[in-house]
């Protein structure tokens, strides 16, 4: 980073674009510098509320994200969003180039898009749009969207980084069960059934309702119900239930303090990321990381384990320390 | 674990397949004793070819995996599947108890199907895999399959833990373009075009010729260029194509001393990994645990940030080291 982290987060502080812009790349990049200006700007996060939007590829997530932001800003509020879907017309341009398309929404100064390559990032995506959503805090946004395809673990990530947790399907045969399988039931605050005018949506939603309704037998009776509503967000119906539901989901977590509970696993985690991290930079030093790439012959000859190798660097780490 | 690790390595080599399923169950559950374990068989591991076989959900990776295991018993070989793919036949039962569902590879002794549920393990399941291929290497598997679901990081890990890897599509439209924003075209050895006798399979089998040889144009002319091989698994149509590629492309990787470059790495990120964890457990005893949580009401009211708690437990870390 060339820039100062203290005057950065002086800039994106009082709003400015461009500092946004540059602070989450450096965060992106990993740049030195990059945790001081998180460091700094953390007092002034937590105001944000931070809604995760999740489910298969092809469910609509960004023009649900789209049409939600677009709702949020007639409100009045001011709206960020971070894609980190491979399949998001958001993000989807990065492989030609063309980082950000163009939206509706984007034209709009109360808007913040910002969209994160998960391509050949090797791990570490959550944690890193989970600092670009604190940047976006820290700036003043006070609705946050992250975006994000649901397969794999980056649904169970997501659902960490967000205070309400939506996951978007569609009407097509077998969806419901491929969200049950990937452990989208779990971290559902509530259900969005997609393109509902499509055949089969009525079915989709009685099976959705179904499974959460056989789940929920056994939860007290003050407990949340996640439910599921109906949208065709291309032609903007649903829209407003959708952010009813996250109203009332919001309200809920207040009133119970569950929220609280949520943001405060959230900073545990964060923590405990944050020391992994060190951990791991300070261990591998050149001369860890030289003394390791000579034994790999001895590996592949099996004359010694992965397991041996480790102990002895890591009784050279203690000796050190 | 209530075994010797020493005996049950002794069974398992003998081929004794409770010993090994029992082994792979002891990774797969992280019990004490699986480190002994994994260090001791290590030495008679690196003999199994491992092939890794991914792509999205649909494309009938299972079915290809199955009929692949079969050409490959019919040659004689000893083979093992590892699926963990959360859509798969073999590890789909595991959602309602049946964790492994009968198919007819699996009733022949020279078989070993193994599936890990991918649902609730945060992260670390690649690495188990590869752990579930070391057993089943040192069991005498010459050839190993491992399946899994290609959305997300899991497609980018298995190209790690396989020699040589397999990227299943179908000739649905933008399964080529999902496949390159997914990153999988960077680590295809080759590609299947699976339920080619559907319309659009010429198509999307010169869509993805196209982008190979527009990627490929700067590379010297001995180096490895995927194809495209067509299939229709179902129909058994294509199996030996492909397992003809996979010899090829082993054949190219043991000449231009690829194949031990390839081990090589996956040793060094087996050391590494085996580090990182260590550090881990070793950092997060019951008193920085305590302490952490301590602090977490500080962080909720921002009277301090993750950096500086963070910083105040590697402090101590280092203290009593």
């Amino acid at each position: 980073m060339k820039e100062k982290p203290a005057r950065l987060v002086e800039q994106l502080i009082s709003g400015n674009r461009r500092a946004i812009a540059r602070a989450i790349s450096a965060i992106e990049n990993g740049e030195g510098g990059s945790q001081e200006l998180l460091r700094s700007l953390f007092a002034k996060t937590g105001k944000g509320y931070r809604i995760g939007i999740t489910g298969p590829p092809g469910a609509g997530k960004s023009t649900l994200t789209n049409k939600l932001a677009r709702l949020y800003r007639k409100q009045g509020h001011r709206v960020g969003i971070i894609a980190v879907d491979p399949t998001s017309p958001f993000t989807g341009g990065a492989l030609l180039g063309d980082r950000v398309r163009m939206t509706d929404v984007e034209l709009d100064d109360g808007v913040f898009i910002r969209s994160m390559a998960s391509r050949g990032s090797l791990g570490g995506l959550s944690k890193k749009a989970q600092e670009a959503a604190d940047v976006l805090d820290a700036a003043g946004y006070d609705t946050i969207l992250l975006e994000t395809v649901g397969v794999g673990q980056s649904e169970l990530d997501i659902a960490g980084a967000a205070d309400t947790t939506v996951v978007v399907l569609v009407p097509e045969s077998g969806d419901g069960i491929q969200a049950m399988k990937a452990g989208l039931m779990e971290i559902a605050d509530f259900f969005v059934m997609n393109k509902s005018d499509r055949p089969g949506a009525d079915q989709a939603v009685m099976f959705i309702t179904m499974i959460l309704g056989f789940k929920g037998s056994d939860v007290e009776l003050s407990a949340w119900k996640p439910e599921v509503i109906k949208t065709v967000a291309n032609d903007n119906v649903g829209i407003d239930a959708v952010a009813e539901a996250v109203e009332r989901h919001r309200l809920h977590m207040e009133r119970s303090d569950l929220l609280n509970r949520r943001r405060q696993e959230r900073l545990e985690r964060q923590v405990r990321e944050i020391v992994d991290e060190h951990l791991h930079v300070d261990f591998w030093n050149q001369e860890r990381s030289l003394r390791l790439r000579e034994g790999l012959a001895e590996l592949l000859d099996r004359r010694a384990s992965p397991y041996d190798v480790a102990d002895e660097l890591i009784k050279d780490f203690r000796m050190q320390n």
